[in-house]
């Protein structure tokens, strides 16, 4: 077993990918597939960036006797253990009495808890019962740790030369304070490195052995001492570099990932973790330009791509999202003999809905998309297209075009990767247009 | 340890609920929070329904000492276990090698898979590289789950008084296997319930306590022979009702949930697992009536929960996602003064923005809904609303109305329960024309 460093270090010990943390996720909603296991998804990706693994995740039920077990065996392997769920104020949540029973640990009475309780409840103007001071009960020889956004605080304990983290079920609360409280302690003790642990260049539009074939010179030059990880999803990959060893210092990482962003050219999405309509947004807002869109067989996932950037009144002026030809006639002005001449579902209706949607809205680019997604009860060909059949349409202060776009797979990967693939398009276009240069005159359909 | 039946049982036993099932899901995707749990809340549930609780789900690594590990402690205490993942092609694919050392049984190679593989590959007009051939090698003393929609097949053992299913990684390709082979084995085993082990009635617009006390002398009359649980979810509760001693009769079962679908009138939804936007559309359909939405807080969620309905085009004319005034006025011929004199978030603006979005679009029912879901930067309160509040408008043929509604929590949660009160708005009035029943007279935002 290694030993867990106390010393808060300045430089990130290379062990810190070799320390054994384990997640323990307790609740029954998550074994009855009620709740989707966030935490550790929420986890893992911040261990993740930190330099370190999450080696394994367990998930069991409420019961004292599974908890205890579970606890048990994983307190016996493993150097950093958190906890999530069980520190409610209900019979259910027995988290910290099992534990501090093992651990030998006495549960104490805090009255600064209590107090902090008692406010949180005048504040929303519920009224409190008894069973909520249960949550003023802290480890005898632990810290707490505050929780902003809930009653049950957190428990820090050190001890047997290992770190337990038991954190509040609700991600509202847990996860401000894994960012704010956690992290910063973990990285004291030289357990999570102080800063990222790689450097993640975002790419669009080049899939991954293409991409690694692109790269792989600049990784040759590093002689070993750069490690590389691609993440594949859905028609974005990510490339993460990194130095396990440390052989390469932070400035050294930075050069290299330089060297990679200029040969990847337009492919190069952005550094860290923006998403695709992020960056869009970044770039229409720097030009002070607008969008709208318009789909179908995404049904308001590509809308909600851009709704859900912040402050994107901004830059979005609005959506449809239609399935009839009624609709794309009514709102966006697309003639109905286009859509009774080429079908719905085809390049010309893609250019008509991106022209109509742009004007009716007026944006000064607006994007399209039309398609076959599949639905579970059909696999059909329709018009002669297969399911997975996508059109996108991007009109464009130089022009308006559309391709055609064919996927594989179950509906829900079709739809994300034509909402991707848009994205992608859009940012392109933004990013020539940014440059000054005259997008290439081509045939509607004829690119990529 | 319980052994396993193996006798194809015509009653289902009440030791399913004893029977100790474990999922292991492989994969460091999961582990660095690249890609979320999705197995764990899919069989967690089909467990569910058919009367066996999951008792522990473990996330480890790909690497074959962990998976030798975690394989050989869950093999000594579980009588079914699960494995996902880590049957593909590629040299990280190492579970079917690791655990057939494990249990001593010997890889062999299976022609017939071999055959099914290279078809695939024909069909989808790809070179097969010689890696592939890898999945077709089996277990000497198991059996063969056909993949219907990938190349590794799933395998099946029984030995040592227990069951170990495998299944591959992606979700299209576990799912349908899951349900079509290994639910119809595990039941003729006895180790699942033949049929649904409860009763299932959702309801929507009812708090989970006040359900409790309107059913509590339904199950008062029971004498101990129902067992209760309900589970709530952002505005919708599910009680399932089920007699796991098996001490009611299925048609007893049916009975008391007749009796408690009477008692709870419109705040019953439907039997069953089936969305509220589904209920929405098969009322819709059934008297021949289309709907639009309108949403600008929600961002494209509203429109998705009803284009997620198979055959959506029968009934939903389409949706419009606005952040500016431009795009209501524009799209919706809301009157521009109305906006300025009582704020895009207000009732008169969710009812002008309803009616436009039914005029507009030709339907005969329109949903709007605007609001402050709050954004990651903000916690203000605008033109006297903080954040949390959202107005619903319903346009319906009888009239249009709006309602002020107030939720706590992360934006997430805020727009998921705007979403779910405006179907379940609209599922009622839909309910009460269905009935021939004329609609309440009521001042904007008098209701509820």
């Amino acid at each position: 077993m290694v030993s867990v460093h106390h010393t808060a270090g300045t430089t990130p010990p290379p062990s810190v990918a070799t320390v054994r943390y384990e997640l323990i996720t307790l609740g029954d909603e998550l074994l009855l597939g009620l709740t989707p296991n966030g935490h550790l998804t929420f986890i893992g990706a911040q261990l993740g960036r930190r330099g370190a693994l999450l080696q394994r995740n367990v998930t069991i039920t409420d019961e004292a006797d599974a908890i205890a077990a579970q606890f048990r065996e994983s307190w016996a392997r493993a150097e950093v253990i958190i906890t999530t769920g069980g520190l409610g104020p209900t019979c259910d949540d027995r988290t910290r009495e099992v534990i501090a029973g093992l651990i030998g640990q006495k549960l104490i009475f805090d009255p600064l808890i209590e107090r902090a309780i008692e406010e949180r409840f005048v504040k929303f103007g519920r009224k409190m019962t008894a069973n909520n001071l249960k949550q003023a009960y802290v480890f005898d020889r632990g810290e707490v740790l505050p929780n902003a956004h809930g009653t049950a605080p957190g428990l820090w304990v050190e001890q047997d030369g290992k770190v337990l983290i038991m954190l509040p079920g609700p991600p509202n609360e847990l996860q401000p304070m894994f960012l704010d409280q956690v992290v910063p302690r973990l990285a004291a003790r030289g357990l999570l490195q102080a800063r990222e642990a790689y450097v993640q260049l975002r790419t669009a539009g080049i899939g991954e052995s293409a991409l690694e074939t692109k790269l792989q010179p600049i990784f040759d030059r590093s002689g070993g001492k750069l490690s590389v990880a691609f993440c594949a999803h859905q028609g974005a990959v990510d490339c993460r570099l990194s130095s396990p060893t440390g052989a390469l210092s932070a400035g050294e990482l930075e050069a290299v990932a330089a060297e990679c962003v200029q040969l990847l050219g337009d492919d190069f999405v952005c550094s860290g973790h923006d998403s695709l309509a992020h960056v869009c947004a970044e770039l229409l807002r720097a030009r002070e330009k607008r969008l709208s869109v318009v789909e179908t067989a995404t049904g308001g996932l590509l809308a909600q791509a851009f709704t859900e950037v912040c402050g994107a009144c901004k830059f979005f002026a609005g959506g449809v999202v239609c399935c009839s030809n009624d609709a794309k006639m009514q709102l966006l002005d697309v003639p109905e003999c286009l859509l009774l001449q080429h079908g719905a579902v085809s390049e010309e209706a893609a250019v008509a809905m991106a022209t109509g949607a742009s004007e009716t809205l007026g944006a000064d680019y607006a994007i399209a998309v039309t398609g076959f997604a599949g639905a579970a009860e059909t696999g059909a060909v329709t018009n002669g297209n297969p399911v997975g059949t996508m059109f996108i349409g991007l009109f464009t202060p130089a022009g308006v075009w559309a391709k055609k776009l064919s996927y594989p797979g179950p509906r829900s990967t079709i739809k994300i990767r034509a909402v991707n693939a848009a994205l992608d398009w859009l940012r392109r276009e933004l990013l020539r247009a940014q440059r000054g240069e005259a997008t290439p005159t081509r045939r509607s359909g004829a690119m990529q």
